[in-house]
């Protein structure tokens, strides 16, 4: 055994999520095969983008190519983005560009916490935290959400705490759910953190996950959990609203709240600790598109037409299933309680769903609505029909 | 204080390199500055990167820029180029690609050590090689350099090795210095690599930092430690040779001498702790440039004319100056041992050298070639004005 502890344990914590991908990896080489697993394109990127990145390819200057930090203008762009969607005054001096959400996150633990510190994530929750933690020499600890309607829990949270919680990461809208949370569960949390904050005499700090924040349904509401609590960091990823997560775009954004001191000593580390986890900056092509990107998005019609489709024919069909109001995932209850062994079934018939397993969740699965209409047309009567049979045998 | 501590190590490790990084930016707004400073472009891009992004951004399939692990199209080429170069039978899946060689080390770093470990470092060398070991909460043990050949001295890491070393860090072709180390050097380092190894009853990793492999002046032969030594991994840059470090492009590669048991655990790990670490595999379009990239250099012919003006001028005027064998870098004892008081007197006159004490090496000074010859002309007689006055005054 060579490898380190922490990537044993990051590496024994991602393993049922890569050996999945393997697997759906070759059963897509099949070109029958309905794939609605990763949140993956399934159709050509969107024009926005590539103008974007062709127009940006062609260099303007002798620098175009070279060092990049983060870039003013995308800075800029994205102070006056969240401005409006977060409804704090962000400053340009508040963003640091990442490659992706994945490197935001990675930014914001090296900056906050120590080997050893305790980090509480919510399950069901994004697969990734884990393995990340574990990279980071950070201590995972769960936080269950309501077992029935996948809000977030408070108290669960509140139990969660110790005198070693560092930060707590949360995630609206969330992955796998489709849940998106209102004000009050910000409010109430906020409560909770300044208590166990001053009852630790150490600032715990919160993460808010927001790659999803742009696409929600039925015109819901966002509200960032920045509103209630100052002491709050905000991770974004473009690549789930441009669908396109193979260039790597994102940001981490410092709340305007918190207080100024923190505030200014975190701005002037995020250039040089960006730099110290691997020159974590997105490619110049990236970051000089962001003024154009942020105008971009995925067919938010067409998102909720297949939505729509899906959920109606799951609920008629009798499978419970979690209504999303964002996100593009749709979360529901395997019929006769076993998902692997329902996954499975489908798969036999060319249809790949995510089991929840993936998501240390035995009972439930997780459909990705990146896939076409034309997938879904195409994979529902089948999928109606297998319900139907594991939900009778139960 | 709300930085976690490895944050704030790495801060204070890497803020005399930011701090001069802004300074000179300020400095470069003056359109008459002559900029020798860090290794950026001055010209524009080459037309061989221009065209491969430019064929690259046109997406070809649905998943064009869907999530990307390492591309095999781009392994191919890179254990294909490595077999040549190095002289060892790589296979593609020895390859991870990452963002850059700062990726690559980052990866490498969070494979192989724990919190705590040792990792031994040349001086003079590297300046981000401190602040990524404190943010991977590593401990930099210093090894010095030859300090009047700039020679690896083997001897010196001999001494550095402690019970708890877990990495020793080589680079060659060298920055700051130009040195390119021969066979002999590395066959004297394996042993005592592998005495140490059996002493402390745990390998020592040795991590082989290349990004100016192709990068040498007058034929001089490169040969990589891994040929010396089993238990090597590579780390390359395509960001010098394509002189474009804002486009995140680099591998890491696995020495195929490596035993079979442990090649295949650190194989196996390359995807998932690439994920762990931050998602740090390099974007679509430049995994898929790859094939094409490793065929484009940028001017040696030019670059030795500007070595070989810069180098002469300077032994005329009576500096001490290292011959380059490789890299893009100049480096030469500062006339009257001050280098930053040296650097201050032409900065004075609109000419910016980077002073040594980026690299802890107060006497001396590093000129990057990667300036124009318009440049070089231009800077050269107040240049060596200044360093005979200062000579003189000795």
């Amino acid at each position: 055994m060579e490898m380190s502890a922490r990537a044993t344990r990051a590496k024994a914590a991602v393993d049922v999520v890569t050996t999945f991908f393997a697997k759906i990896q070759s059963a897509a080489d099949d070109p029958d095969a309905l794939d609605f697993t990763f949140g993956n394109p399934h159709e050509f990127a969107l024009p926005g983008l590539t103008d974007a990145l062709r127009a940006q390819v062609e260099p303007q200057s002798v620098d175009w190519f070279a060092y990049k930090t983060s870039e003013p203008a995308a800075q800029q762009a994205v102070a006056t983005g969240l401005r409006t969607e977060v409804g704090l005054p962000f400053e340009p001096e508040d963003i640091a560009m990442t490659q992706g959400a994945f490197g935001a996150i990675s930014l914001a633990l090296a900056l906050l916490a120590d080997a050893g510190d305790e980090v509480v994530i919510p399950v069901p929750g994004w697969f990734c935290y884990e393995p990340m933690l574990h990279a980071a020499d950070l201590v995972p600890v769960r936080a269950a959400l309501d077992p029935g309607t996948f809000d977030l829990d408070v108290d669960a949270i509140a139990r969660a705490l110790t005198p070693r919680t560092r930060v707590v990461i949360v995630n609206s809208p969330a992955n796998p759910t489709g849940r998106v949370y209102p004000e009050a569960t910000w409010r109430a949390l906020a409560e909770v953190l300044d208590d166990a904050s001053a009852r630790n005499g150490r600032r715990i700090w919160l993460l808010s996950d927001e790659p999803y924040r742009r696409i929600r349904f039925d015109g819901i509401e966002f509200a960032s959990p920045a509103t209630a609590y100052p002491w709050t960091i905000i991770d974004y990823s473009y690549g789930k609203v441009l669908l396109a997560p193979g260039q790597r775009l994102g940001y981490l954004a410092l709340s305007p709240l918190i207080p100024a001191a923190e505030r200014e000593e975190l701005r002037e580390a995020l250039m040089p600790i960006g730099l110290a986890i691997g020159w974590g900056f997105p490619d110049a092509v990236m970051q000089y598109s962001v003024p154009a990107l942020e105008h971009v998005s995925i067919d938010m019609a067409e998102l909720t037409r297949k939505r729509d489709r899906l959920y109606s024919a799951l609920v008629d069909a009798g499978v419970e299933v979690t209504r999303p109001e964002g996100t593009f995932y749709l979360w529901g209850r395997a019929p006769g309680g076993d998902a692997q062994a329902f996954c499975d079934a489908l798969a036999e018939r060319g249809i790949h769903l995510m089991p929840g397993t993936l998501f240390d969740q035995p009972h439930h699965f997780r459909i990705s609505l990146t896939a076409t209409m034309e997938t879904v047309e195409r994979a529902l009567p089948a999928l109606v029909e297998v319900a139907a049979e594991w939900g009778a045998a139960r």
